[in-house]
């Protein structure tokens, strides 16, 4: 059995799979479907609520996803039932920096929240 | 006794009032001692580590605070023991969007992440 800190990381990576992959059933499986979520698209304000984040990705990984788009130095903090990590998004030469948080909903990390945005 | 949705909210506003008022003791009463804390201000790479994280507030807030430098729309979403909250930072025309998670420590909020970042 791993431990919280590697579930973790292991959900984080299930992230960038699905997004790398343009996998929308696996995103949606990711969200929480309890917590209220949020998420900032880079240079973007907040989306507030499961439908208005689902519809993001829906359309953002409509076009079959991004190919190489991967996450690179995974940093994690966690507290019983919660953690986020903070990672550099890397595709190419592109680099954006990002903000993961996850709550535990029936005994598996759930995205609530994910933050990207530029990086000098 | 107010729930912990105030009261993570409240912790949410005392990181502005202290980051407006220069007052690195509050900030620093602020930030968690036990969890892994985190921090990515505009542009940057993420900072871990309290030592890292404090080292930069103290340098920010030396100047004297930002005074009129508030949170605006603040959203947040909770699990027993941790939350995050998103907000605007807004201050005169100018605008940021943020990322702040908590945890609680001997019963209290405490701030483990901040994320800061332009939006349109």
């Amino acid at each position: 059995m791993i431990g919280d800190h590697a579930e973790l990381l292991l959900a984080n990576e299930t992230f960038y799979e699905a997004f790398a992959a343009g996998d929308v059933a696996s995103m949606d499986g990711l969200w929480a479907r309890e917590a209220p979520v949020a998420c900032i698209h880079p240079g973007h304000n907040a989306l507030i609520g499961r439908e208005a984040v689902m519809e993001s990705w829906t359309q953002i990984l409509s076009g079959g996803g991004a190919e190489g788009f991967h996450c690179e130095q995974p940093q994690a903090s966690l507290t019983d039932g919660a953690g986020f990590v903070t990672c550099l998004e890397v595709m190419g030469g592109h680099k954006l920096i990002a903000t993961n948080v996850f709550f535990k909903e029936h005994d598996r990390w759930h995205m609530v929240h994910h933050h990207a945005g530029p990086v000098a």
